[in-house]
């Protein structure tokens, strides 16, 4: 047996996230990612290979540097299975990179690090279109005072009041190791804010980067987020941020 | 009357260019950027009224700083032309800004600079989807050579060599400012040209960047370009780029 690491880059939009789900009597299989990869899989093996990856993405959320893993029986010929996966995959979801690993690697429980970036757009008269599908057009918003909140929410913390319902996590607790932002050379509207930690909760990323647009517009001093944390309750954290201006660039393992 | 110029954005892979085409009879009618905003001014003010282009766009090709004039009848209210004609306008086609201005400005005549972006992805094992549309995947090729090669382009030449047939431009005589590239930061696989010149003819960025990626393969040497110019013969040029690498960045005023 063969363990093969996938770096995996996608276009969320038309994807109902990373995981297949389990479907009722009648109703219709919806394309993930997960699905399209294990279709890709039994066309290449004939047999039905599951695919494990570092964790979900919600529907409509885009990945530049997802990873995933799966094993195949030892064959006599060696696959390029960047080569041979791409052939098979909707163009807008691609291998970017694969290596056979140890057995004990687990895209999942391997990880220790992961990083998002989610792309904001400053101003409301219009949205570029060929970054429409990929930002939140959010309108104007004080970077300064969200920054300063950003400073608060990294570190160790409870981050109960940023959890979604149904989250299967047994522990809410996560360190952030940093939240950063750089306003996009070409385009002074384009602010991309990344977040990194050893962990992120169900859809966590969005409800931080939507806590922190709640601080830009001045609706929360940026030292209120500790008292947001504090409540331990998702209804005082604002909105829950569009799906597609999220984006996991990568997934870090020792 | 009062004359409007309007700074387009438009992401061309849905389109048949930028320039409603004649039809005949028993022919669909192709949707061209100039379509939708005659279509949408229609919408507006109940009259059928011509936009002017800076210039045509091929079928396929994306812009960023499309300028397009049209006039109109003096009306009590003001309109802001930007939310009018986006409130109509697909998303991929967006109106970034507009002005009010003299009745001698025009698009196309007015204009004394264009400059064109033309985007390379130069990894032939994948191509990220994110850029999939925007790139042309020429795999890997001497950027050292090209620059050289390109620095020779440079300048008041004639460009028969490089005009594919069809084109309606009395000369072939144009000057290129500059040539110059650039790798994308967060990649180093993406390595964008912009070319600027007083004006373009009918597919000369592509055939340009065909010519210099024919250098970058190792096909001619740099200084063989100036044979091929001599030789005011398109067939000596090599490939046409595809389209959807091409973008027109900005076309300049006085």
């Amino acid at each position: 047996m063969t363990r093969i690491k996938l770096t995996l880059a996608y276009i969320g939009t038309k994807y109902f996230g990373w995981q297949t789900q389990a479907v009722r009597e009648g109703q219709k299989i919806q394309p993930t990612i997960q699905k399209h990869l294990e279709d890709a899989l039994y066309a290449i093996t004939g047999k039905r290979i599951n695919v494990h990856g570092s964790g979900r993405t919600d529907a409509g959320v885009h990945a530049e540097g997802q990873v995933a893993h799966f094993d195949i029986m030892n064959e006599k010929r060696e696959v390029d299975w960047q080569l041979a996966l791409n052939a098979l995959l909707p163009l807008d979801i691609r291998v970017i990179d694969y290596e056979v690993v140890e057995k004990n690697f687990h895209a999942r429980f391997s990880a220790i690090k992961k990083q998002y970036v989610y792309r904001l757009w400053l101003c409301k008269r219009y949205t570029p279109p060929q970054l429409y599908p990929y930002v939140w057009s959010c309108g104007a918003v004080d970077l300064c005072l969200m920054n300063e909140a950003a400073q608060y929410l990294v570190g160790k913390h409870n981050f109960m009041s940023l959890v979604n319902q149904g989250s299967t996590a047994l522990s809410v607790t996560r360190t952030i190791h940093a939240i950063y932002s750089s306003i996009y050379q070409e385009n002074l509207y384009e602010c991309r804010w990344f977040f990194e930690a050893d962990g992120f909760l169900k859809q966590m990323v969005r409800n931080l980067i939507g806590l922190l647009v709640f601080v830009g517009k001045g609706k929360l001093e940026p030292k209120q987020v500790l008292d947001i944390l504090e409540k331990k309750d998702r209804r005082y954290a604002g909105v829950t941020a569009p799906a597609k201006g999220l984006t996991l660039k990568s997934v870090f393992y020792m």
